[in-house]
Parts: C-alpha cells; sequence; structure tokens
C-alpha cells in the first residue's frame, strides 16, 4: 500500500516505539510513586517536557499533556465556560478542524455569541473582518493554524500582532496540529495563549497530545483527580507515550527544514499536474502559503467515494477530506468556506505527505490518477 | 527492585506491548480513514470492543474507551453537569478515590448538593444511611468498588438493589478501576449505570481505559469534534493501546480465580504477620471483604516517609497510599474516614500484589520490614 493520508495519521518512528516499550516493560512505574520506579518516570516526564518547551521557546511549565489535540482544543474552550457573565464572544475561522468547531458549537448551544469569520477562495482569513469583530466582550479568539484539508497557512503571528493593537484582553487559541513539527513554530513569536498539538500527526503514537498554555493564563481543567499536570489534566500520566511523543517530536525537529523542501517538491510535483490536466483542479493557489504536506485535488463530475475506491483498487491510500468526519456523504464544510466550484467539489481528493513519502509514491499516485479519470471517461 | 505497588500501577504484559507495537509500525491508520490501513485499525477496534463486552456481559454498545479511570470518572460527573435544575443531589461514600471525590466537589462549588455516607471502622459502607439520604433529587450516586488503599470491596450489586426497591430513578456509578481483572465482574448483575476502569491496573498501557455505559442512560460528551465513539467521545481512536488493553483484559480473565486465589494466599500471610506482630497492625479486618490485591499495613509510632525511604534502601517499591496522592504530607482522606487509630494512622504502607509477586517477594517484604522496625527502635 502506498500511503498517502499522513494528514490522518502517520506511521510511527520504530525508535518511539522503541521507548514506548522500553518504558511499558522497563520502567512502568507510576510517576506518582514515591520509590525508584516512580522517580525514573517522573524523571522522564521531565525531559520530555524539557525538550518540547525547548523546541517550541516555551517555559518548561507551560507545557500540559493531553491524550491528543482534541482534548487540547476542547480544554481551551473548556477555559473560557465560566466566563459567560463577563466575557460571552467567540470567534473562529469557517475552517476550523471539527475539534474547534464543534466545541464552539456547544458553547454557543450554552449562551456563547460564536462569530464565524470567513476565508477566501484560498482559504485565507480576512484579518480585518476578525479584527473588527473583536470587543471588550470576547473571550475568546481560536484560528486553525493549518487547515487539515485545504493545507493553507493563517498568519498567527499577524492576527497576534493585531489582536495587541486593538488592546485585547481576551485569549487567542491556535490548533496548531498540522504545523506542529512540520512548519519551525515559537509561542513568543506565534503570540498565542494556547496552542494545540497531536502526536500521531508527527510520527509519534495515537492517544498523546499535548497543549501549550502561556503562563498566568486563567485555565479550567476538565478532568478532577489527581495533582497530575500541576493540577490541570488529572490522571496517571501516560509515560510510556509520552516519551515516545518526545522522540518523535525531537527527531522531526532535527530536519524541520529539510524534510519541508523536500516534501514541498513532491507536493508542486501533484500541483502542478493538476494544474495541467483539463480534468483535475488544485482547491487553493498554493504559491499564496501553504503546508506542501498536504494538498486537495478536485476531479471534475466525479464523486470522490468513487475516485476512493478506483485508488484502493490500486494499492493507493488517499482521503476525501478529514478522517474525523470522513463517513458524512456531505460536502466538506471546508469546500463550502471557499466557494469551490459545483463541477468539482464532488470529487476531492486530498494527498497528505511524510518524511517517508518518496518520489516514487508520487509517481504512482500520478500515473494511477490519470488511469482512473480514463477508464471513468470511459465507462461513462 | 521488589515491585510491591501493583495498586499504582502494574508491569504491562509482553504480549500486550507486542500488539502496541503492532499497530503502531505495520497497521497504523486511522480508524476513521475509509481505506484498507483505516477499515483493519477499525476492525481491531471492534474486535477489542466486543472482547470486553462479552467477559462484562455488557452489549457491546456500552463499552467506550477513555483515557483512562479518572477520564471515565469525570465522564459520569459531565453527564450529570446540566441536570442541576430537576436533580441536583449526589450521593457518594467517604473512601472515593479523588478522581471521584474531585468531580464531585467540583459540582457541589457548582451548586449541587454533596453528601457523602460515612463506612465504618473497616471502611464497610452503611448502605442504610445511603439509602435515607436518596430521594427524588438525588441525580448521581458513586460508589467505589475496591479502595485502592483499604481494599474493602462495596457489595454493589446490593446497593443497586436497594436503589430499585425505593424506585431510584437518578444514576448509579462504579468506580471498578481496582476491581476490573481481579474480581469476576458482571455489569447485568451489579445493576450499575457506569462502571469505570483503566487498563494500567491490569498489566495493560497507562493512558487508556474504558467507561461501561448501560444503554439508554443520558449522557453528555467531554470531548466535541469527530464522530469517534459513537460522538461520546471525539479524538482519533488509540488503536494500539485499546487493542493492547484488550488484550492484557483477556489474558487476566483466562485464569482470574487462580490468580485471586494465589495472591489471597500472599496477603494472608502479610496479614497474619501484621496481626502477630506488635507493632503492626492491619488497617482493616480483611475477613470481612476485601480484594487480597490490596493490603494497608499500619506501624506504631513511625511516619510513613521514614518507612518507604527504608523500604527502598532494601530495593522494595511499596507505598503510603494512592499514588495520585502521594506527595500530600497530610494523613490520608481514606484513614480518616475509618477512623484509624491515632498511634498508627501516620505510618500506613500500602503493599499491592499482582499475578507477577512471588511468594519470595512477599517474603523479602516481611523479612525487610521486621529489620526496619527493630532498626528503628535501636535509635530511638
Amino acid at each position: 500500500m502506498i500511503y498517502l493520508d499522513n494528514a490522518a495519521t502517520t506511521k510511527v518512528f520504530d525508535e518511539s516505539i522503541e521507548i514506548a516499550s522500553k518504558y511499558m516493560r522497563d520502567v512502568y512505574g507510576n510517576a506518582g510513586s514515591l520509590h525508584a520506579m516512580g522517580h525514573e518516570a517522573e524523571k522522564a516526564l521531565d525531559v520530555a517536557r524539557k525538550l518540547i518547551a525547548l523546541k517550541l521557546n516555551s517555559a518548561v511549565s507551560e507545557i500540559f499533556f493531553t491524550s491528543g489535540a482534541t482534548e487540547s482544543n476542547n480544554l481551551v474552550f473548556n477555559a473560557i465556560r465560566n466566563n459567560k457573565a463577563r466575557k460571552n464572544k467567540i470567534i473562529i475561522s469557517s475552517i476550523e478542524h471539527a475539534a474547534v468547531y464543534k466545541p464552539a458549537l456547544f458553547l454557543e448551544k450554552e449562551g456563547f455569541e460564536l462569530v464565524i469569520v470567513d476565508v477566501d477562495e484560498n482559504g485565507k482569513l480576512d484579518i480585518d473582518k476578525l479584527i473588527e469583530n473583536v470587543d471588550e466582550k470576547t473571550a475568546l479568539v481560536s484560528i486553525i493554524m493549518v487547515n487539515n484539508e485545504l493545507a493553507v497557512v493563517q498568519d498567527i503571528a499577524e492576527i497576534s500582532r493585531r489582536l495587541k493593537a486593538i488592546n485585547y484582553d481576551g485569549l487567542f487559541h491556535t490548533d496548531a496540529t498540522q504545523a506542529v513539527c512540520k512548519l519551525a513554530l515559537d509561542v513568543k513569536k506565534l503570540g498565542v495563549d494556547f496552542l494545540s498539538a497531536s502526536a500521531h500527526k508527527f510520527h509519534g503514537p495515537k492517544g498523546v497530545g499535548f497543549l501549550y498554555i502561556r503562563e498566568k493564563t486563567a485555565f479550567l481543567p476538565m478532568f478532577y483527580g489527581g495533582k497530575q499536570e500541576n493540577s490541570y489534566r488529572a490522571g496517571t500520566e501516560n509515560v510510556p507515550l509520552i516519551t515516545a511523543m518526545a522522540k518523535s517530536f525531537a527527531m522531526c525537529q532535527k530536519n524541520l527544514q529539510e524534510s519541508y523542501d523536500r516534501v514541498s517538491s513532491l507536493r508542486d510535483k501533484v500541483y502542478q499536474h493538476a494544474l495541467n490536466h483539463a480534468d483535475m483542479m488544485p482547491t487553493i493557489d498554493v504559491s499564496l502559503g501553504a503546508s506542501p504536506y498536504i494538498i486537495s485535488i478536485a476531479y471534475k463530475n466525479v464523486k470522490s467515494e468513487v475516485l476512493l475506491h478506483a485508488f484502493e483498487q490500486k494499492q493507493i491510500a488517499v482521503s476525501s477530506g478529514s478522517a474525523c468526519s470522513s463517513k458524512s456523504k456531505k460536502i466538506s464544510r471546508i469546500l463550502k468556506a471557499i466557494n469551490f466550484g459545483d463541477d468539482y467539489n464532488e470529487g476531492v481528493i486530498r494527498v497528505s505527505f511524510s518524511r517517508f513519502t518518496t518520489d516514487s509514491d508520487v509517481d504512482a499516485f500520478l500515473k494511477a490518477s490519470d488511469e482512473i479519470i480514463e477508464s471513468i471517461k470511459r465507462t461513462k
């Protein structure tokens, strides 16, 4: 199988599996236990936290481990839940992942005002419009850094600057799930209060992630119980997966730019092929700022289920959008947000790369794509 | 190191580590993806769910995967959060784990009435008192099945019968973290609406657990996002750890009674030793119903930190209570609940066993215990 669905999840690095196994097999103590096995587990947690903090330019005490980005995102929305009387407005973009969009809808049902700011036909957020909507009642602005279907990158640092310029005193969150370990990130430069990440998007294990919480940011836990994670997140620390996440994180950081450049050339090949093909169309203009790890391609007058099935027959794994919403038959909320053309919007395929993706994987995909288009035309 | 802190966490079965590694390495697809790798991951989830459901005598659709018992417990309390206007009373025992006690306190702060029912000097819940307190305003009764410090077992099935007899129409939860894979459990016989469990207490990995939710029970998610777990728990399914948990679960079930009997004989040896020793005292009378996997022993006129340190010097890992509250210097809330004697309550050591514990581990512990007592006496 040629795996081109890395935006859904990635293969875990062997080194990270080794570490997770080691901590399950040999260093299985509870990090809260006061004996040598507990201390060793606790030390591993500290090392993992330091490593991630160092690379993100955060304080060690600002990194909180969670079960993944969905939890991290929900924690952010939970943090403002009790603010309703004082600040009751939430602003998000029209292309947030479900793990931001749905918590926002939930709080809207609980009495918050939800403002959804549009993006243009290339998925770029209208920052002026965002800023216009911010007022003293705004509790939270939450903007996805790299959209998981379109790949469009929002300028989080610029949004942060603009928010500061109008003396915004609410919270600013970015869901960086598709950005961490793909783009070079510095939380100070980004100027965010919260940043969410999931290990399984960067060759770490599923079921673990983190949330950056800027120092002195008001916060409310979701899990109450033990005093783990400074009482922000009760529950026995998942030391094996946290150390494995930190390993994957470190390995990705080591050759971040090299990988970015190589994957860019793969993406460009697909992009050019789609631009030059009469029956294909890239969903956005990637030259305006897009992560090279994801590209969504629209096929003319064909349904994505048909395409997915055809690629599957050829042993190629791609997707028709977010894995989290894969079972829905409706046109993606994200494609609607960019007003994507009628002839094309039912046949969108997401191709997503990783550092394991090779040139020959991409060539095989393009060859299969041409064959599938021809075959569909013949049967029409 | 002789590991006698299995109530804090257990060594993961090699077979379960193998399975987790396999799903990280080879079957790393997102269970939501519509291609072969996604389907294979989804199938593994189904198998895991069926296996657990079968052994607990629940429907497959009643098992929900979580990040562990702390999440499971918090989900139960979250489920009643919006009931406040109609039903605003919560009843728990005085010896709940922090992961039940703290969510209960949180809801009390949010306006719920919290009733804490006493236990007797052996940790047994006063069921009459519990029943007296139940009324039409009661939203939730939550009783720990096996207490994590005292080992006392509450008769959950009897409580359920008594609740039904008075036509109780609120919810009934049991935190079965220290009971699952140690006692034979049948959710129908127990008569509960919710049952919480954590894999790392039964030789599964940390960071994964489940919540049994009886069919048609009113529920409210904590994580919003994708439609995973029937929309009850959004977030990419942690397939490697869930399959590993199911493996550990199956392995424990296979010789549940055999392990119970063997561990009982280990516990009895410690119990008799403590009964016969002038400076030791078991915290409860285990003949009245206690899990053999845990025993807490009180040492006269000595602080548990001193004991812990001394055992550590002798390469023996025990604890002074819950790992989740290990850093607190206060007398445990649980010991206070049983009015444990003054001369003894500062020197309580928890010894907890697993199927890996051997006779010679226990002998080494008892020998070390005697030596430590003598040594402390000499230096006084």
